[in-house]
């Protein structure tokens, strides 16, 4: 199959996501992506806050207590603590991480140059045999445990403080995704 | 230049790092790939647990308070935070890293399928055009600010927490790493 057909089945499918659906912020951001003959995405996470809580070590035990994609308040946490789990709690700030196919290793090059320039530091090929897949993502992550055995292991100021942070973080990461959106501009 | 004499070159030269050698538990690990006629590295961390100070959001200003490649103590980390900076001051637990040049995309592509499949996600061909550069990378960070203003931002207790769970991470990457050697001797 060519580059422009896979494109076209891919987009035509039902999204797979849990949520089923692009996160907002980021809306915009993936139809410019898809609108660009040289790339598609197949996932994405425009950057998120969330509260996990781990039974064990295996990654298909991660239960979810919260997520979001926007600013969040003590009140939206707290209450997604109530009550503990019994399993360690941490709490994380996620950045944007976009996963895109490229019409070729040119384009796909072109995008990783261009998205380590504006701090997307993590960000490489990982596919190049069938599909050449890119992973744009970065480092500024946040990410602690506030809870075990039913039990916060912080002070409330400091949940608090770890608000503010992730909410900072939150911002620039916004900031930078809007940096992104140039990138395709130079490109077409 | 052909990547032969590319990588003698390379290998011949002063050892640039600010710690101007390798990370002793990656030792032989470094001393492996380079010996494999297909891939040569660049620069690497074998992992570490960090405590930094930011003065402003700028990479080029943050001031190191501790580094370790091996597990930590309570002792360490505390004569670490004596005195206390006025800036921000954040603990971190870093995994395994490696900048790694491959002889061409299918030796890269090797590297880059073998290392996810055992644990390193977040690895991927940053560079095609004179190198091709690959760097390995995973997502088991531990991030979160711990002072502030002068003054410690949580409890000795959870402090001892964090030491043991970026001690948990640390012992989890060496067993990671130690898998990474299996994948150079299934390619020569």
């Amino acid at each position: 199959m060519t580059f422009k057909s896979d494109k076209n089945t891919i987009l035509s499918k039902i999204d797979k996501s849990k949520k089923g659906k692009i996160d907002k912020p980021i809306k915009s951001l993936i139809k410019k992506i898809n609108k660009n003959s040289n790339f598609y995405t197949t996932s994405s996470c425009s950057g998120r806050i969330v509260l996990l809580s781990k039974p064990s070590a295996k990654k298909q035990d991660i239960n979810w207590l919260f997520k979001s994609h926007k600013k969040i308040s003590f009140k939206q946490i707290n209450s997604a603590l109530s009550p503990l789990p019994n399993s360690p709690v941490w709490f994380r700030f996620e950045p944007l991480i976009l996963h895109i196919t490229a019409k070729n290793l040119k384009n796909a090059q072109y995008l990783i140059n261009k998205s380590r320039a504006i701090g997307f530091k993590r960000s490489g090929i990982q596919s190049t045999k069938n599909k050449t897949a890119v992973e744009i993502a970065s480092t500024e992550i946040i990410s602690t445990i506030i809870a075990d055995k039913g039990k916060l292991l912080i002070s409330k100021n400091y949940l608090k403080r770890l608000i503010k942070e992730a909410n900072k973080k939150l911002n620039t990461n916004k900031d930078k995704t809007k940096k992104f959106i140039h990138i395709l501009q130079e490109q077409n």
